[in-house]
């Protein structure tokens, strides 16, 4: 099958188990709008307005195969990602979406081995990505006051296979933390402004912050109070996402999107040292 | 310092060495729009139009330091992050960019231990972060027909320290490919289209596809392809990034941005069997 | 009432009768998704699920004056404008959009005694906002092959009281145009390319041309045609309509919004003369 | 030429003058981005880097006629509209862009005939484009306390042809003023918020408010202002213009965009009496 011309070394053939086992996540997916994230077990019927699926007769099969409900109705047996345990997690909070998720980790560089600090761990979408790009070497350390959301986020994080990597605490950071040097940290908190200074003590020189302000109130307070703390690379913005209907001949955007989650402002931390800069040349620059 | 109310079990106090050594990669960061990423040398002079910067003397100093050019502007030592790199890569193509590396890794699923395909590797910058996510299990296997690119790509990838988790081909994946149950596949080729069956071969049952489509008429037609090729949850969608500009009292977005940089098309794999939406249904679906 | 070191010379106080008579439209307005557009008649009950309005309690009333719902609900009786006419219109077809409307006419440079060519006049709402632009002395003649778009367009027309500034035809005018010098054609249709060569022959030199074009593929078609066909100052564009929620201390954009409607091109007419820019140098300049 | 099913009857043909004669506005166009807007004059030469172009020659030709540069470069004779006008417009300040002066008129339902009250009159784009409209019964009393900008927007205007339609003031509204009964009124101003009494009586019940806010903070003091003066039908609102580049095949959105010019705060007048919405109501219900 390989071309003549070219001659491919090396290439690897890997074996990965695809089986859907007893206990095994699986998102029953018949469109965008119609999908089911949930566990194969015995004997457990779903029922959908699409008819009824027999959870019994997915086992044994492979991710990837299709299956029809009872009323016909063809259903593909998908393995879950973290972006589908995120899209269907249980929620108490307003969660992050996929779009500011992405850019989080671009932005800030968080990767494999990095050590964050979340502030308002909410429903734990947010968690539940990082820890899947951080383990098995990094860690998240997440606190919130909220024991309510605390015991979602677990449950969630639980279903994600990620609560390994999480150490999760009741607490309100405001108060000060013992925490030092993370490479990272996200604040998801009413004011993100109220905990810098704690933040500046418990991120490494150079490190990172994040904060989650669906308001331009807070946007503004925020990055005024990292211009005051040593913070440089302020960055404020927002992430649209916009789907396009491709059909032949007739291609366009959707009628309708999402206008707004959040706004993410971006910083670095640098030394406690005066800055040159006058205010207006440290606006402009930026 | 910390509160009274809430104790705080076990809270870690992480050792980080953040020595600048010789060889030691370091971003002379003054503005967002003055910056620069190089190696710390001795005897090296930096010359920039905020003066000179003698790289000497910067050697044994902690990231996140702050000092001072000839000119006496203010330069602060941070620690490049693999946003730092990609953003000051060397470049011989158009590069995909933060927000759209983000949100390929967040729909995916991409997570640490990740197998990925990558065709058409460009000058690597969506290598280099994919490398960052995956490593140190998982790999990313790399093919361009340009060899120039090539080169190019692994001088970016060995300056971000990822190539060990790179594997990269000269070759023409239009001809067909030896690899096997991927979990996510990447096009950036001018014809995605092209290459659609080449992918369903190489990645796993219920795995990713995403497609960089610059252009309406690719996306178009690589989103039709799919649809006649087994793949479902078939999404096209743009990323984009809009600056805000927080001064108090008057925060406002930013004058100018990129309007573009490209589509995306995302997909996942299903077995090869007959489906009963019709191309009206599943449109609508979608 | 006015400041003393200032003196502001001749301003006129007008005189404008501003009752509610027997016939008067008005706009019921509760709120921006509660409101009603309908004609003050004796007897009349408005029966809406905010309760009872009594339109006969109504006349003499003056416009902006505040009545109570049967429920108790504040209606504020508003003088209708265009925006509401078109807002509140019978429609058959998509309408075009208060966003789109405005641009066409701040782009065309439509102005009062405008003469103005319509291919496709759909339900009226464009129609119905030029003719309330170009009268008195301007004049809109609009062509469509549909009947029963007509009769609508008509009624939205008299509504709103423009009827006598508009000519309509039912005709196709792919067939050929006896219109000549129109400053302004605006073409709604399915294929605006098949139109080029008979707008071309009916708009005065240097005159302007618009078309609807809801998709990516009608837009590139009308494009090349226009480039083929003596029209230069070619601009294909989109325009968005965001809104924003203003709460004290919580300001932040809507979080949904239309996403799209259409893209409009804008070109004019110039003397059927060789250019001697190349297709390269011509794409690239506009 | 005509089709032979269908009979267009009394279809006009115009007989309009479109000779440049001296002294009259053409726009030389050659690109987008390389057209002046000058009068045709004897002896004139127009010194472009496109090479000397002899307005001698001109004069007597047709608008959109075809004449070349001593460079050998196309250059097309526009007849210049009110668009042309305001983007070539001398300026002092920061003009309002087409989107938004469309979009002004189309929400406000402005028309010819209507009497505007226009607070700021800037460099007069906004002016020279409504007076278009409302001529030749409408009329616009313009603001300023800035004798320059009055300056500048008076040449404006004459250049533009509309300067009988309007009624300059030098004078700062916030001290009171002598007008009643305009159907809109448009406030470019710092502080929005401080003329919204002042205006509140000099349009009728029922009459359109606009606001036009560059930052956030604008638009919130002045949406909350508006509340508590009897304005319905608040809206807050930005206008979005992105333009796309048609090639075939290779169409897409282009590369950069104005991100942000100024929103805009729209408002009805009612009378002034106690409302039974809660502020909470009043706030979901925009």
């Amino acid at each position: 099958m390989l071309g003549k011309t070219f001659y491919l070394p090396l290439c690897p053939t890997l074996q990965v188990s695809m089986k859907i086992n007893e206990g095994s996540y699986v998102l029953l997916f018949h469109t965008q709008r119609k999908k089911w994230l949930t566990k194969a077990v015995y004997e457990k019927k779903m029922h959908t307005h699409l008819g009824i699926i027999d959870m019994s007769s997915i086992i044994g099969m492979e991710y990837g195969s299709i299956i029809k409900s009872t009323e016909g109705k063809t259903i593909y047996l998908i393995q879950p990602t973290t972006y589908d345990f995120i899209m269907k997690s249980e929620r108490k909070t307003q969660i992050i979406y996929p779009k500011d998720l992405g850019f989080i980790v671009a932005r800030t560089g968080m990767k494999n081995g990095s050590i964050v600090l979340e502030i308002g761990t909410g429903s734990g979408a947010l968690t539940t990505f990082m820890a899947s790009i951080v383990k098995p070497s990094g860690h998240i350390y997440t606190f919130d006051v909220n024991a309510d959301f605390i015991a979602v986020a677990k449950r969630n994080l639980v279903k994600a296979g990620v609560m390994e990597f999480v150490t999760s605490y009741q607490y309100d950071p405001h108060l000060g933390l013992d925490i030092k040097d993370a490479d990272v940290a996200i604040v998801d908190l009413g004011d993100p402004w109220g905990v810098i200074t704690q933040v500046y003590d418990s991120i490494k020189n150079s490190g990172a912050f994040v904060a989650i302000c669906p308001t331009f109130n807070q946007l503004e307070k925020t990055a005024i109070e990292l211009r005051k703390n040593n913070f440089v690379d302020i960055e404020s913005a927002e992430i649209i996402f916009r789907t396009v209907e491709a059909r032949e001949g007739m291609t366009r955007p959707s009628n309708r999107m999402i206008a707004h989650t959040t706004y993410l402002v971006f910083a670095r931390k640098v030394s406690n040292y005066p800055t040159d800069l006058s205010q207006e040349e440290y606006l402009t620059a930026e």
